[in-house]
């Protein structure tokens, strides 16, 4: 019912916005989560800061358009598929703009990762490990997973001199500074930021190549090395560092941000519909 | 014990061989993986076949050498470091040479990914799945953690103009042809390749831009675009793609060529040891 609702106020709210067509084609499922839903605002607002153009927001990209994409700029590339209807999902979706050639160009990829829910177990007095006596979880490794998407997005704008992949981190294994939680007794403990059973930082920073995090880098850089010039396509990484939870409106900020840069790296070819 | 022997008899072919030094600083701990085992033949064979080359073989790299590494490229990269002592450690380890200016240069690096126990469940008669009735295990999505290690490394090697990473797949989630299995009571039984519940070769294939498999990218390819030169470090992913298991010498002659492609492309920091 809920899910009816939703989708159904997102439909109105998509006639009434002119500009703003096939959100989540019409599924709204992603906007269960809040980076979907930031992204949807996101939509929204993009709509009416730029009302000369036209946005769509979409759930998935199939690894069939990313080998396209890479075939066109070298044959032997985008080769391989496996699976005909093998796909990419970032949870915080697609958002694209139409180019003046009508074809729609990516400004903006959202995925959020949760690890480590040790403030919420210590403030509940719940103790972890296999006897049930420790106060924190060792982490685990997923987060190496976002990786993956974060590689064939790449793949996928790979002719662009810009990479609006933006990534928001929370839980105590991506913490930047130490936390302060209070037990239910009234005890205080503190979780060190820098424990190496619980950090998982360093496992994501290889996607941004070790630049800064909580930092737009949409702009591919290019560096010169002997006689190579180098493009690096980054990730941009958001992390709570004291564990709090994102919320939708301060994610949508960063990502809408991250979707101007884009629309200004690609101005040259909306050019025709922003003078017109 | 066992291992020690192992330690040992690894130690006696370090003195043995002239020209192989710090095979995994005596620890000999990843020789006991298949691809560890490979890589340290692959050391001796190329001690053999360049005995005016000096050789090591190491199970991981520091994350501070890797942003030292993207530091000298450009000094924005390889900031950040959130546990001092992360490290990288592909299973099969790091095989460098020592250049002629006593800098040690990668070249060969090696994993291998098992993933996918169906063929062995099937001909034991092990059914699978809640209820226990499933022939197919649902395949996890584990794979898509390799892409952190291949990323590191890309970035280790970002200076170089060949990437000599390569991914041993094996098991029933890395399939390229269809497998004819006996169950206990001799009935045959068929997996399908391309069961999308089980193929989880579109998971990685973005480490390789969708190049072909089961073979040797080591040299980085340039693209050019527009105005753009794109440099492109591609891992080499081999799969067994009827369900076998990988034996050390298969591995080894691949790594082999790998390495060799490694050292024609530094030939150049090598020539005065070659010219000896």
């Amino acid at each position: 019912m809920s899910e009816n609702k939703q989708t159904e106020r997102l439909t109105k709210q998509q006639l009434k916005t002119r500009g703003v067509i096939g959100i989540f084609n019409n599924e709204a499922k992603a906007h269960d989560s809040a980076v979907g839903k930031a992204a949807a605002l996101v939509l929204q607002m993009l709509a009416e800061e730029f009302p000369q153009l036209i946005f769509r927001h979409r759930p998935s990209v199939t690894k069939k358009e990313i080998n396209e994409a890479l075939q066109r700029i070298d044959t032997d590339l985008g080769q391989t598929i496996f699976l005909p209807h093998s796909c990419i999902k970032p949870d915080g979706g697609i958002v694209e703009v139409r180019d003046d050639s009508g074809n729609w160009r990516p400004i903006l990829i959202s995925e959020a990762k949760h690890q480590g829910k040790d403030i919420q177990n210590i403030e509940k007095g719940i103790k972890v490990g296999k006897k049930k006596d420790k106060d924190l979880m060792v982490a685990g490794n997923a987060i190496e997973r976002a990786h993956k998407n974060i590689s064939e997005i790449a793949n996928f704008m790979l002719s662009e001199t810009y990479f609006p992949y933006v990534v928001f981190l929370e839980g105590t294994n991506f913490l930047t500074e130490d936390v302060v939680v209070r037990r239910p007794n009234g005890e205080c403990f503190t979780i060190k930021y820098d424990a190496g059973t619980l950090n998982r930082l360093d496992r994501i920073t290889a996607a941004n190549y070790g630049m800064a995090v909580n930092k737009n880098l949409c702009l591919n850089k290019f560096v010169q090395h002997k006689e190579h010039c180098i493009m690096l396509q980054a990730a941009s990484i958001f992390t709570q560092g004291n564990g709090a939870s994102w919320n939708v409106s301060d994610m949508a900020e960063i990502m809408l941000d991250i979707a101007r840069t884009s629309l200004r790296s690609l101005s040259s070819d909306l050019f025709g519909q922003l003078t017109k």
